[in-house]
């Protein structure tokens, strides 16, 4: 059996991933959902993305939303993050007073194109730039690597083009990396290889992984990971978040299903798990339809 | 990383342990879901359960049930087993023609009583009775441990009282061990943990695990026991199954995801990934409501 961390950070990315393709709703309400995740004791939180208002009008409040931050940053202690795809998304996020950047990058072609209009090299060639917007203004950033393993368009995605954006993240001093299964293809067997595979790459920068639930193996996937040694991974409130490519398929790992899981593994995390599966009740009441969280309608354990 | 094995015997109990909380139907709709499953080359099946009558009424019917099984024996070589909870349930099992029985024995009390009425002692003693019953007429016996992990009534299990099941099994020469997370409360570090410290005391034995997916973790349970060297395990068409103790929630792991999940890993499976997903459709609706099946609503992996 493998060795099994201590603690695991959980990023609840309800605001960004959760949210991004639901149909908009309205500042106070995401106000409300901020109020419940902070309540769960999560210590970060990827709060918005800087990018097209009109490709992903849920976000278009960006720098609305982000006046409302610096209260749970001193209230909370909770670091808040945002999601950028070019140089420009950087600098309107920093200006809207973020300092930790995600910025994502599709290791397939197919997906990049039809995300960001570029290939997945022309995507890459652009992390020293935001690197250095990041860092000239003391921000940190974060290089998410998207269909880590599969692409909707082009199918798997060769371990080449992940250890080459992940190569040149780690070449210009990135802060941290992640390693994201997009849209919900990816399994444990194959987790547990790539993470393996791109650990002495990365060295000493953090690794986090993010999963969909999109065909019912994000939690044994996240299970995979942590067995391999990551300790950081995203989640959202009721697992929030579908996915374009499968609809009315499940998002995002639910936090409170994998604070449940974690925890009945011993490993320590920032959540708590009553409060999680509270927040997921205001989410499901805010966006209007179930959310496939598990233990939102199950329930902690039943202790006699 | 741990050596998986190359074959994973899937056995599908969509007709019992799927139907039996359902509201009853009708024998021609059993016979209807029977068939979609038989199509998808499953090997094993759990047809039905020869318990009481009046207090699982949707499988009243086994007797009737029983007598359409040969024609899949002869066209699909499938082996079919019943569930019983007494030395009566084997008899009414084998004169109704089945060759295998499954005996379940709760280790905990507090659901061995709620059950069948027994102290999980009391319901121990009667293994040999109930294999010398099987062996006598040429019938196999699989000893299934439920509550192995948590009770709803009694908390976690005493792992002791786990092993004094499957000890008492193995000294009556049973065929086969199973162990069963019955409330869908076990994650997997608690499933690697059980299975390492079984699997010497049950040598040659055949040992399968059976999951539920009640709060998202029925997965990563089943990976788990595959990894720690499990080749058989229970599953549903459609996740079909609920919990009697989490209404709502999910009920035992979806065959089509766990199909999923081990092909994508490299394991072999008897069971065809679309013909699943289509017995997943007709489950869903001879039963009418929605299943929580991931691959139903999702599909099988987009490739381009």
């Amino acid at each position: 059996m493998s060795t099994l961390p201590e603690h695991v950070r959980i990023r609840d990315v309800s605001l960004r991933d959760g949210l991004q393709i639901e149909d908009p709703i309205p500042l106070s309400a995401k106000l409300e959902l901020l109020a419940a995740i902070a309540a769960t004791g999560v210590q970060e939180m990827e709060a918005t993305a800087f990018v097209s208002p009109s490709k992903v009008p849920a976000l278009a409040d960006a720098p609305e939303l982000a006046a409302h931050l610096q209260e749970y940053r001193d209230s909370h202690g909770i670091e808040f993050s945002a999601l950028v795809a070019s140089p420009n998304g950087a600098k309107r996020a920093i200006a809207a007073g973020l300092s930790s950047i995600e910025y994502v990058v599709s290791a397939a072609d197919g997906h990049s194109r039809a995300n960001v209009g570029r290939t997945s090299a022309e995507a890459t060639a652009l992390i020293p730039e935001i690197i250095a917007i990041a860092h000239d203004s003391g921000a940190t950033v974060e290089v998410i690597v998207a269909t880590a393993w599969d692409c909707p368009f082009d199918g798997p995605t060769p371990h080449q083009r992940v250890v080459d954006v992940l190569s040149t993240a780690v070449q210009h001093d990135v802060d941290r990396l992640a390693i994201a299964d997009t849209i919900g293809t990816t399994t444990p067997r194959r987790v547990t290889e790539t993470v393996e595979a791109v650990s002495p790459l990365i060295g000493d920068i953090p690794l986090g992984a993010h999963f969909h639930n999109t065909r019912g193996a994000g939690l044994a996937s996240a299970y995979a990971a942590v067995s391999a040694g990551v300790t950081r991974l995203d989640a959202s409130v009721g697992g929030l978040g579908g996915c374009p490519f499968a609809p009315g398929a499940s998002g995002n790992i639910a936090t409170e299903d994998l604070v449940y899981l974690l925890r009945d593994s011993g490993i320590g995390v920032d959540v708590d798990l009553p409060a999680a599966i509270d927040a997921a009740a205001v989410a499901q009441r805010l966006v209007g339809h179930d959310l496939p969280s598990s233990l939102l309608r199950a329930g902690d354990r039943i202790l006699g």
